[in-house]
């Protein structure tokens, strides 16, 4: 076992984020961590599972609200999701992955306290999310430690406020944090991986696929409708990790971690 | 953060298991973390969970069949556990170690591969157990290592095979398998802490507590009846701990972690 040594940035550290649909389905599952292992270098995988904790409340006979595109989470809501961010879906990838030969280790927010947040407050429209937090802080160094000792976090959505709540937190929001966290002692790129190809101009046809997509061309597209829904702030995630410093924004599907549509905040220079 | 060192061995270390009676509580379990963060020296807290499992696997339907105290594991049960012990249960006790200051860590045994099983085999009497796994190794390294950088493990009761299957594994198992492991590395304390008082010769009666229990003692206990149930594999697991090398065991409850039955292989030599 190496002991780790701090302030050794790894040369390349890309942040994975793949998506509730990918992981409800052990198929696709199994082909995201497929080409997960192949990725060079080190790096971190963070997970969704909005589609399973659905699923679960349901046969829990709990409602699930939704108000734009964020669950409302109460009490009974935040056990569902602890038990399937935190145990089912997070130990599963742990577990797969060990048998790819990865030294996975499952984490929360809460974990090594590692990312800190607060509960929403009340919207000015009178929305109250219940336990949802909005990151305050992720500690890049306790990663990087990991990281630099050959150690692959799987990261669930799932914070804590430091008074022994955990909070239900955005799994893209995550990934923009931790990826920004490690921006101070590396190169990071940031891979939002999920069931389309990328973004497209008609979410039903992947030969409309956008290559490149800058912060003004988004503007754009948002004003005339193209680009709605959850789009809207997955890419809001995808700017702010470029404007904290990310060399660069996917967001692709689990064929082609390599492929998709890159976000710049510039118009990218032809080649 | 420290570097961490290894082969250079905490003072004291103890190993502190709860059972599920306990961590279904909250006021209990508000009551034995209080406890736990006045436990002097680095240590590991193991959790059950049974009862809570139990519950959720009720309320979808699933019945739960037990084979002498043991549950059975069939891929739904599976479900549940992973939700239950390495959600659930393990990330609310590590955000309410957090905000008792203490700096855990929820571990599975997929996690950095800690603890390794495979999967029981049927038993002669022909009793499937399922996804239930007997423990082959457990990294007493990796759990040092986390110990000397300030970090406190949280230990779920589920293992892996190496395959990619979690395993159910029961959290008396689990409590001693970790101890075992750290044996080579420091001297190690194990303490069953439960709902009970300790080992009593009536249940229903803590007068009737038992100081101290030796091996020749339990077997004429169990001959005569006094001693049945669950907490013949318990005590299994502490005499089991005990010819591995672990120091102390002891069983006990929340309220007093230092009192209880201490459990010897020979007679206690009066003070």
């Amino acid at each position: 076992m190496d002991t780790p040594t701090l302030n050794k940035a790894p040369q390349r550290l890309s942040v994975i984020k793949v998506g509730g649909a990918v992981v409800e389905d052990s198929a696709s599952l199994a082909i995201l961590l497929d080409e997960f292992v192949k990725v060079g270098g080190s790096k971190v995988l963070v997970h969704g599972g909005g589609r399973s904790a659905t699923k679960l409340a349901e046969q829990l006979g709990i409602e699930s609200r939704m108000v734009g595109g964020r669950r409302i989470t109460d009490a009974e809501m935040l056990r569902v999701v602890t038990m399937v961010y935190g145990g089912l879906v997070n130990k599963n990838i742990v577990a797969q992955l060990q048998a790819r030969g990865v030294n996975a280790l499952g984490l929360t927010g809460a974990d090594f306290n590692l990312i800190r947040a607060h509960r929403r407050p009340v919207t000015p429209e009178g929305v109250d999310f219940g336990f949802v937090g909005d990151v305050d802080s992720a500690d890049g160094q306790r990663l990087l430690q990991l990281l630099e000792s050959g150690v692959t976090p799987v990261v669930a959505p799932l914070t804590h406020d430091g008074q022994g709540n955990l909070l239900n937190t955005n799994a893209d929001t995550m990934a923009q944090s931790v990826a920004t966290a490690l921006v101070p002692v590396s190169s990071v790129s940031l891979t939002f991986c999920f069931e389309l190809s990328g973004v497209l101009r008609n979410p039903s046809d992947s030969s409309t696929l956008i290559p490149h997509l800058t912060e003004v061309d988004f503007r754009a597209l948002v004003a005339d409708g193209t680009i709605a829904g959850g789009m809207i702030p997955k890419l809001e995630n995808a700017f702010a990790a470029l404007r904290a410093g990310v060399s660069k924004v996917r967001i692709t599907n689990i064929h082609d971690l390599q492929g998709g549509t890159v976000i710049t905040l510039e118009t990218v220079p032809s080649a």
